[in-house]
């Protein structure tokens, strides 16, 4: 993540990892989960946070969830169903249970019909918010195989050339498994900025920069601005203008929506804007293309190519995708995770409100 | 394709279609395949072209694969073979062979393992170049399934903050069929061009815009330049520098580094700069997910409203992934393809010394 993102130094508070998911699964269960989902749900935000990956984590995730379960529009307690389904593949409706719940147990499935067919593939619709889809991914990679996760929602993203929104950020991941190196957890928007890196940017009082956004008729915004007010701007895929990308990051949105949306035989956002989300999730058994032994070595020594790449100049080092977060998560899970002190405010009152156990000071 | 990219009006020679097929096949035939993997391969290519897709067509293509069979690199009659199999996936060793060749053999496997269990991977290791990979794709799209391919050939794109490359240009692709409206098709590398654009650019005298490659310490090159020559420069991920969302671009490309070539089970150029391409395939049977008519119909619905999006200021229409192609192609299987007079004369040449049938001007 940019370091325009992240929380400046003195508005941190640092809060034990054990008392956030303490609190976190508490809060669940006074929302109505039962307590093996409340606590899975605990499990993907606090490790968005310790990986830093703040727009993921409670700061900006917690305050939804809560208001959509306060208001009904989600199902604490889903019964969900498998519509369809085939030795290597299964549509589940979600029934409106949160995506971070109905996830794990949607690549659960697909890790199993990996294990009988090869490769097991989960669509589900009808669902909230997913959250991070790199923590579904990796998943599958401690189960040793190639795990892939994606989501479809909304309609906040400009196609190229278009001055009407019509794809959400549409993220998609992939991890696999090493031996000795952190695995690769690549886990990205395909819109120029993930929508929850708007909230974050407005309320650290960072810049947006070019090719992020455009304004309202479509044109895209080509220098640093400061983030608009709602209705005032569209998102751009990512790339932001045809000449840099743009219809490459319009297309890899419609890569996800086909796989999530059309695959669970839903319509779009676009098409239907009161479609709950979409998801999909891929494993792949590594042990039926390869020994897993091989898999692992050969992804030690990519890995290793990529982080010991000489750097460009002004650079200190060469990043894979997931090594900065696996180097994050050894050091807040050591020493706690700096939340800002207006979401821990937020937290007090909620949990005196709720009476659930509040957050401890590292 | 960029205006930029095409063959000025006053470089064009129309060739007719049915001339083309005949006299690629025949090249193919004299280089040593069989005459159906000669008119397989000659399909490929004639497709690209009748798409407009230039960049993987005959003209940037031919005289490189004649090179690799008449040099020995390339196996003409290869003995391809299945390394390991469940019901869902297979490992393909290539023998040497042409991608473009083994490609449609592989996902013919990919479709034939989705009728039976929902979905099909199919990954292809020690082979050739694959060509356009959305052809592969749309193979999967027209037996009513969703088509993905990609391939990963080479070490010729920087890691973001990198100054030595470590990526080929890693394409991916996805079809997926509707009703009505002409097939989703969606087809890019995942680097800031396509390499073969660099050659193309060069031919036609066009400049390179910023964020599509660096200087040799890997500076990103910031402002439109022409093409330096060879060694004097690298070639960036997509997004072009980190603020535009390069480590995206990096992380699509591993992501096919990994589903080619770990699910391969062999290592990535980056670490064996030996090694022949690796490919990935796949194909999820749509009616093993939901009813066929319903997913093309919700396709229809899709891509009707993105093609109905009202445009952003300096822009005629919104273009869906695979529409202009799939107009151009109307025009060109009409009119005939449009060939430089340098590609012409490069046929000319060749077709007397093989005595092939040479190209019919339409």
């Amino acid at each position: 993540m940019l370091d325009r993102f992240k929380v400046p130094k003195e508005d941190q508070i640092v809060i034990t990892e054990e008392s956030l998911r303490r609190t976190v699964t508490a809060i669940f269960e006074k929302m109505g989960l039962v307590p093996e989902d409340a606590a899975n749900g605990a499990d993907v935000l606090v490790t968005a946070d310790l990986r830093g990956v703040e727009t993921h984590g409670v700061s900006n995730k917690m305050a939804d969830y809560v208001g959509l379960y306060t208001d009904g529009s989600l199902n604490p307690r889903p019964d969900w169903r498998i519509e369809r389904e085939s030795p290597g593949t299964a549509v589940i409706d979600g029934d409106h249970g949160l995506g971070i719940i109905i996830g794990s147990k949607a690549m659960d499935i697909a890790i199993e019909k990996a294990r009988k067919v090869g490769v097991g593939i989960v669509t589900v619709h009808n669902s909230g918010h997913l959250g991070a889809v790199g923590h579904f991914a990796m998943q599958a990679a401690e189960a040793d195989m190639v795990g892939m996760c994606g989501t479809a929602t909304g309609a906040s993203i400009l196609p190229t050339f278009g001055a009407e929104t019509r794809m959400g950020t549409n993220p998609i991941s992939i991890a696999a498994p090493a031996r000795e190196e952190p695995p690769l957890l690549f886990d990205a928007a395909t819109s120029a900025i993930a929508g929850n890196k708007f909230r974050l940017a407005a309320r650290v009082g960072a810049d947006l920069l070019p090719g992020w956004i455009s304004s309202k008729d479509g044109t895209p915004i080509m220098e640093p601005t400061q983030p608009p007010s709602a209705g005032e701007y569209h998102m751009l895929p990512l790339g932001g203008i045809r000449e840099q990308g743009s219809h490459k990051g319009f297309g890899f949105a419609l890569m996800v929506e086909t796989l999530a949306t059309m695959l669970s035989g839903v319509l779009p956002s676009m098409v239907n804007p009161s479609a709950l989300a979409r998801h999909y999730f891929a494993a792949y058994d590594i042990a039926q293309f390869t020994e897993v032994a091989t898999f692992k070595a050969n992804m030690d020594q990519m890995l290793r190519t990529l982080r010991d790449t000489k750097p460009a100049p002004g650079h200190d080092r060469v990043l894979y995708p997931g090594l900065a977060e696996s180097e994050e998560e050894l050091v807040r899970h050591a020493n706690g995770i700096p939340l800002h002190r207006e979401v821990v405010d937020w937290f007090d009152d909620l949990c005196s409100e709720l009476t659930a156990p509040s957050l401890v000071r590292a």
